[in-house]
């Protein structure tokens, strides 16, 4: 306690001699942590990639699209800070997120491959960034409702890059229920134009991406009306800016709205229109058309075929999230095997990483087979999908519902699980989790939007729900429902599966029958019994129990589709592949139904169906195949092939080196190389608050209180 | 589809004419709607605020500090964009955290209240700006640890500002586990000093709040070595920067560690150590001391005294996550009272708004409750925490591992609930809640934080289970535990309560009892059936059944302290306050036991001890209790008294105005501004990219790509 506050700590003053320690290593390095723990897998890795993949093929084009990109956009050297972590206001991120868009853009122009369409958040040609919506809404959009002569018209300019497109659905007081936009689009005969207008406060259009500034032109959804009377919403193509000085045309107002949780290479922005006019074949006419005259006619399949046609979006939104999942997985694993932490730490040469705790390989492990179910079942909506669009190209709309249904219920499933799996992921890195160089905090941030955008996920349970009680209330069950045993099913079914007999799929397949037949038969009693309300209404009310049906419902998919996945695998392949997947199917549908850390279980129990015995034997179960895919950790994830760029990670990188990575960028960060120049003194905090408070100082504290 | 892709369009050319409708105003304003809502509530809020806080004093209190520090940082008008939605880069963020620090340290050295303890994140003296843990730790750890002349010295320089304080515990390779701390504190017997390394990579101090350029002291926690000896982990008093000049002290590296997800007014920093000099009297050496000559002596307690000091930083971040939570649904049940959506939207004059959709005002009114449940208790731990100060002081230490169990059971629970429970209230804004101008996402990436720092929560539970397991084996369990009837309780107990009598809270007290009971009997059984491995590797064996026991005891602990709070009230108080909180406590019991929407439930079923009939009743009880609960959905968030500057929400405010606000913001983003000043252009974007883009070239990719 020597020296007095205002003089420096004379003693220290002295630091700093030359008998320094200096910084060391400890005896077993993170690198060689992880080269060992990559080492314990049962399989080949390559393999699994095949799967993940579809092809050999398909995993070297994914590899060399990503090297490309990588490549031409300087980011493949792992000692660079990666730009995004940089000083970056709300402009530069932009910036930013218009460079990542042309490079992949061109890229994808150049191969004409679909590798940016799913594989990572970094060069996704989505909403990260401003030039992906125009390859994935506007031009689909347009070759879904135009003519072919619209088509002939605008995909070129699109598919070329020659005009920038958007789609301007949402407005600022409605976003997932359709029928209440207000945005109108007015006929003016005399001109053979139609007139944009926002008449209220909340029908400024509002969150389209690249709205802001980056689109030339976008799809706005208005209400079509003709004289006095309202058709309802139609699309139109508008362009917002001009094509050679970028500037918004008459009557549109335009701007960003803002910073999010991510997303912020991209400009979602608001538009208010004011007489805004676009001519009369800008209305997309393939559906709907309006004659000079302005006489209206419409396809008596409109809905329809609408409907299907926009489903592609959520296709895209479900495997995204997969690979957005995997992607943080990735990083989790691979941080914790290289991890030391707690009593097992103080054995200094063991290679003993957090892994090794019971709670840490439980959460990845059990999430890792949520990331692959997830993947299998968005592969096979997407065959149902296209089995959809072949039965609609032939005029048959049968398995619309169906389809709608199940793409419904994967997105909010999916997206929900991959969210709430994704911060969990985050959580456990620690607190080293929480910073932006993890690259944790974006993947999360990303796919918290993903339960909301297309669709909320609880609009989205309802679908699925309103198609399940439909499907009680026809004379007979539609297919998918065919498990379902009788319209009384539920009560006093007991569950006679014990011991390793769980393993069995067949059995795991039974158990999410039961608890699905059981859940929606008993949804549809409660409504059944309290008709004479308005259906709607009605529905409304038992908002819950229609909640945890369609759970249910599409919770028995997801295992169907993973272990049909698993099944079809070619003979080809490795046994160790087929058997670690066959693992996952087990872990996944046993966690479900019996983990305390998922949040599913009470359905698979509440009625009596299982016995704590039975409870009993499934956790037995789960730990032996934990014990089992533990060695398989690092490849399991490594099959996702994530590249070090990609996942632009401090704590995620191939090699391991995690401390060495975060001290080698946070050394780089703007804040540190400009203290760095100014004898490690943040100067503007210095001078404009530290100086006087320590004196005592009040200071001006309005002065800059507010930007 | 006139003009080419060269030219502008030249129909659209022409708008923006007279006949505008303009942007006008629905037949019911929002702040009509709001103020419906409002009205109808069943009680008198400021009654409820008074139970908040304490007493009608400590209200006024609360709002006067409040009103002073927002009128002097200039935050009060809610038509200006406030700063930290501006256009911050990491240095400015520090800056405004600085201002906001400022602000609220004088306040509270003027009128030395405890308001800017706990009640909300924007001006809390924590770790949310660099002045805050001059306050809330480094004081206190010194006058828990140092010798009376110590406290003497260093507490009125840190009191009054005129050294900035921080405390330096964790490492890059070291969380919570403190007896793996690496850095080094050697004495120098020939210069009656310590000399403090880092002497290896992973024993960087890494995460300190105010360490990278804030602070000028900081207490570093560091092995004590005298000759050969390594005495373990010691707190000592480091000057990090000179005072004249804030330059660091010789043998000092200090720097900010960048971004994380919230946090960010604040620099938690990294420091290397290089034989850094300070004085032997920098050692705190209440509990342990080191002589001139290099003898170390120790209190024999110094493990309990320091435990039981460490616990206030607990009960503080316990108390603002209930704080902050409430927050959040403040946000949410504002914004849910005044948007419309979905086909209620549709009856143009009606006043409904999506809360009167059940998963809406079911998931609020639920949270609602866990708002208050996590109030409650923290005040009861509180309460628990003060107890044992005064039996430590009287040297009675017996209290001391029931004490820390309960802080660390609802620091875990809390914490983890109020940053899930927060992210669900963000998604209940739908895609507004994505924005940072609804104030949301701070709060949950704030909270996010909570669950990891100050005691990551799955140690946390492990602390729990250890103590539980103790009581088990004891020879007679611990007054706490004594509702646990046999050691071998647990199979075939039967629930016999049913229909109405679910809402007498002595039965749901029994309900929760019996599941705790149950599960820690079985976790006790387990453990004993798997003795022969180390007591550590057999405890992390069952750490998932663990976990499970260690929730219900303390899901029964908030449960009764928030019975107890609620039976409490004082006479005095009108009839319809109780009222309303004892709807809230039956609300928070019967969604815990039987709520789809609540991951707990499986633990009250999985054994039988209620049946599917049962949990129907249960159902319909707590449909009621949400109808009746509704109308005061707004009240319960109003009590709290957050003003609109501390919400800092566009989607929050009190008056309902939501759109207004927020267009009135986005207007104001400097990007925008900018804009505005360039033709409605992003001036950089169109130059350095689009122009070349759409022009069909492909720029210099690599060019900027790189900070």
């Amino acid at each position: 306690m020597k020296g007095d506050d205002r003089s420096d700590n004379a003693s220290q003053a002295r630091g700093g001699g030359e008998d320094s320690h200096g910084v060391g290593k400890p005896a077993i390095t993170q690198t060689q942590m992880m080269e060992s723990a990559r080492n314990q897998a049962t399989f080949d890795t390559s393999k699994l990639s095949e799967i993940i993949f579809g092809s050999p093929e398909a995993v070297k084009i994914h590899k060399k699209a990503f090297q490309r990109v990588e490549e031409s956009t300087g980011t493949t050297d792992m000692s660079k800070l990666p730009a995004r972590y940089g000083n970056m206001n709300r402009e530069d991120m932009l910036l930013e997120g218009l460079r990542a868009g042309r490079a992949a853009f061109h890229d994808s122009l150049d191969n004409g491959d679909s590798t940016f369409r799913y594989h990572t958040q970094e060069w996704v040609l989505t909403n990260s960034n401003p030039l992906g919506l125009t390859e994935v809404l506007f031009r689909p959009m347009i070759e879904l409702q135009g003519t072919a002569e619209q088509i002939a018209y605008w995909t070129p300019l699109s598919r070329s890059g020659k005009i920038i497109g958007s789609y301007t659905q949402t407005e600022i007081g409605q976003g997932t229920f359709v029928a209440g936009l207000e945005t109108t689009a007015v006929f003016d005969k005399r001109t053979d134009e139609f007139v944009i207008n926002s008449p209220t406060l909340s029908s400024i259009k509002f969150w389209p991406g690249a709205l802001g500034y980056m689109s030339s032109h976008t799809i706005v959804i208005a209400r079509l009306i003709i004289g006095e009377k309202d058709y309802g919403v139609h699309a139109f193509i508008v362009q917002l800016r001009s094509l050679k000085d970028w500037k918004p045309l008459p009557g549109i107002e335009l701007g960003d709205i803002g910073l999010k949780m991510a997303y912020n290479g991209t400009d979602n922005g608001y538009a208010v229109f004011n007489n805004a006019r676009i001519p009369r074949s800008n209305l997309l006419m393939r559906f709907a058309s309006v004659s000079r005259d302005g006489a209206y006619t419409t396809h008596p399949l409109r809905e329809k075929l609408l409907y299907g046609g926009m489903l592609k979006g959520r296709l895209a939104i479900i495997r995204n999230s997969a690979f957005q999942l995997a992607q943080a997985l990735t990083i989790a694993t691979r941080y914790s095997v290289v991890r030391r932490q707690g009593h097992k730490q103080l054995q200094q040469n063991s290679v003993a990483s957090i892994m090794s705790y019971k709670l840490q390989h439980y959460r990845l492990l059990m999430l890792i087979s949520r990331a692959y179910a997830s993947l299998f079942a968005s592969l096979a909506s997407d065959s149902a999908y296209q089995e959809l669009q072949k039965q609609q190209a032939n005029g048959d709309h049968s398995s619309l519902s169906y389809t709608h249904m199940v793409m419904a219920g994967l997105k909010a499933w999916v997206t929900a699980n991959a969210a709430d799996a994704a911060e969990d992921a985050r959580k456990m890195c620690g607190g080293h989790g929480y910073l932006m160089i993890s690259g944790l905090p974006e993947i999360v941030n990303s796919l918290a939007a993903t339960c909301t955008f297309e669709g909320e996920n609880y609009v989205m349970w309802k679908q699925v729900a309103s198609y399940l009680m439909k499907g009680m209330a026809a004379r007979s069950l539609p297919k998918d429902m065919a498990y379902i045993p009788s319209p009384t099913y539920g009560k006093r079914v007991r569950c006679h599966v014990s011991g390793v007999d769980f393993l069995h799929v067949d059995n795991l397949l039974y158990i999410f029958q039961h608890r699905a037949a059981r859940l929606i038969t008993e949804a549809y009693q409660l409504l059944r019994a309290s008709r004479g309300k308005g259906a709607v209404q009605n529905e409304d009310r038992h908002d819950v129990v229609l909640l945890s049906a369609a759970k249910a419902h599409t919770e028995l998919y997801i295992l169907q589709s993973f272990r049909e996945h698993v099944t079809s695998i070619s003979g080809s392949m490795p046994t160790e592949v087929k058997a670690v997947l066959t693992r996952l199917v087990r872990l996944f549908a046993l966690t479900t139904i019996a983990s305390p850390l998922c949040s599913s279980s009470a359905s698979f129990v509440e009625d009596g169906f299982l016995t704590l015995n039975q409870l009993g034997d499934i956790r037995t179960n789960i730990d032996h195949l934990l014990e089992e895919l533990q060695p398989d950790a690092i490849a399991l994830t490594d099959a996702w092939e994530f590249t070090d760029a990609s996942l632009t990670s401090a704590l995620g990188c191939k090699d391991g080196d995690v401390y060495e990575r975060m001290m080698c960028w946070i050394r780089q960060l703007p804040i540190n190389v400009h203290a760095s120049e100014n004898d490690s003194v943040f100067r503007d905090g210095w001078e404009e608050v530290i100086r006087d408070f320590i004196a005592g100082g009040r200071g001006n504290v309005t002065e800059k209180a507010r930007l």
